[in-house]
C-alpha cells in the first residue's frame, strides 16, 4: 500500500508522460549502445555497474533525464551525460521501456 | 567480456572493501527502514523509485556511498542522503549484500 507522503513525493518528481507511446521493440535496438557497460540484457558484467533488467521503467526514464541534463552529478554520473546527452525524449521511454520489460 | 577500458573504469571508483564480511542476514533486518519505498524483497510499489532487487552489490554499497557522503546530487538525492547518513561501513556492505541476494 503507498503511503501519502510517499506518493506525494513519487507524483513531484513525474515527468510529463513522452508525447509517443514507447515502443520496446526499438527501444531493444537503441539499446546496444548500453550493452557494453550494462549488459546484453540488462545484466552487467560489471560487479559495480547497475543492471537495468526488471527495473521500473519509469525510475530508468527519471534516472535517464537526470543525466541527460547534468542534474544528476556525483560517482560516474559525467560518464552516463555523455551517453545521454544525445536522447530524445522518445528514446528515453523506448529505453526505459526495454529495459523494463526484461525479467 | 569485459573491455579494457571498461574494466579500467569501473576498477577506478571501487571502494575500498569493508573490513567485515558483508552478513545477508543482519542486512534484511536493517532493511525495514527502505522498505516503505523500495518495498519488501526490494521491489518498489512506486513507479519512479528503483526496485533492489536482484542489484549488484557492489553497485548498491557505491551507491549508498554516494548518497550518504552527498557525493550524488539531483532528483531525490537528499531523500536518500537523509536515509543513508546514518550507515555505517558495515550497514552498507549488510544492505548490498541483501538485496543483491533478492531474485
Amino acid at each position: 500500500m503507498m503511503r501519502p507522503l510517499m506518493a506525494a513525493l513519487g507524483a513531484a518528481v513525474l515527468s510529463t508522460p513522452p508525447a509517443v507511446a514507447a515502443d520496446i521493440d526499438v527501444g531493444r535496438q537503441r539499446a546496444t549502445q548500453c550493452s557494453s557497460c550494462h549488459g546484453v540484457n540488462g545484466r552487467s558484467p560489471v560487479p559495480n555497474y547497475p543492471n537495468l533488467a526488471g527495473q521500473n521503467a519509469l525510475y530508468i526514464q527519471y534516472a535517464l533525464e537526470l543525466y541527460r541534463e547534468e542534474a544528476r552529478t556525483g560517482g560516474l554520473a559525467g560518464l552516463m551525460h555523455v551517453q545521454a546527452a544525445p536522447l530524445t525524449d522518445e528514446d528515453i521511454a523506448n529505453l526505459a521501456a526495454y529495459f523494463g520489460s526484461l525479467d
